[in-house]
């Protein structure tokens, strides 16, 4: 099939960093999920400051844009958002399951964790099922956090899901 | 069917900038061509410099490691590496065709241009029927170069190309 060359707008899509450590990262993140269409939300700890002049020291022009939501931690943002089971989505490097197999739910929540320590293992074993790994060669220990999320999220935005 | 979780080594990936200006993202999109098995290869002029010292200075850790080449021209580029056409996958936000449309050729050079210019007409021109967009929103102008590359070489690694 051809595929239109525009995002399909019934597809809801949220990427969640859990405790994300690096400013341009998640600038770049921004970035992306405004292209895509995507809502962004925060876990705290962050480390970095939101404050005007962080953000704009670090050059993020679209930051102020960006559908922005920071929580206090994972199960407040959980609870909040009524997120269901089918809706997530974890990154890991140590999941089992490659994410071209990632489910194609209306509603997906795509939750990836630090530069440095990613996802809490509580929440990966809470989420055992949902997660899902980008396969790499052993050249590198993982991809750019925004590069991954990048790709996450435009597999998760393919108009046919054709596994 | 069920993905699994490994490269296709069986494919040959090239990724290839053209005038490429932000050391930070070359650096980032060598750190995913290693963790994705694919070559890079650079067009001059370059917006920065490859010495060792300007390198280190951009905290490109994994830079050594990444299979570049360095060329002084597309042209030289495109003889030297023998690259049919049926093997070219260009990536430019004006272009009509959606990026989950590009071939699925073993060999494939996936060509960007520069952060700021994008690729030149002249370029563009002549393989107008091998360019591919990935589709934004109109609220962001482009998406990052090193996201994009990363979006498009994983696109173009699925193990079926199912269109």
């Amino acid at each position: 099939m051809q595929h239109p060359l525009r995002l399909d707008q019934t597809l809801e899509r949220h990427v969640v960093l859990v405790a994300p450590q690096v400013h341009w990262n998640t600038g770049n993140i921004g970035r992306t999920c405004l292209g895509a269409g995507a809502r962004l939300h925060l876990i705290e700890p962050l480390g970095f400051s939101l404050d005007e002049r962080q953000i704009k020291r670090a050059g993020l022009d679209y930051w102020h844009k960006v559908d922005l939501t920071v929580w206090p931690d994972f199960k407040d943002f959980k609870t909040r958002m009524a997120v269901a089971d089918h809706e997530i989505a974890l990154f890991s490097k140590s999941a089992p399951t490659c994410f071209w197999n990632m489910p194609s739910a209306r509603r997906l929540f795509l939750i990836f964790g630090s530069e440095t320590a990613g996802l809490p293992p509580e929440i990966l074993t809470t989420h055992a099922e949902a997660a899902f790994a980008i396969p790499i060669l052993p050249a590198i220990r993982c991809l750019n956090l925004s590069t991954a999320v990048g790709i996450a999220l435009y597999e998760s935005l393919r108009p046919i899901k054709k596994n």
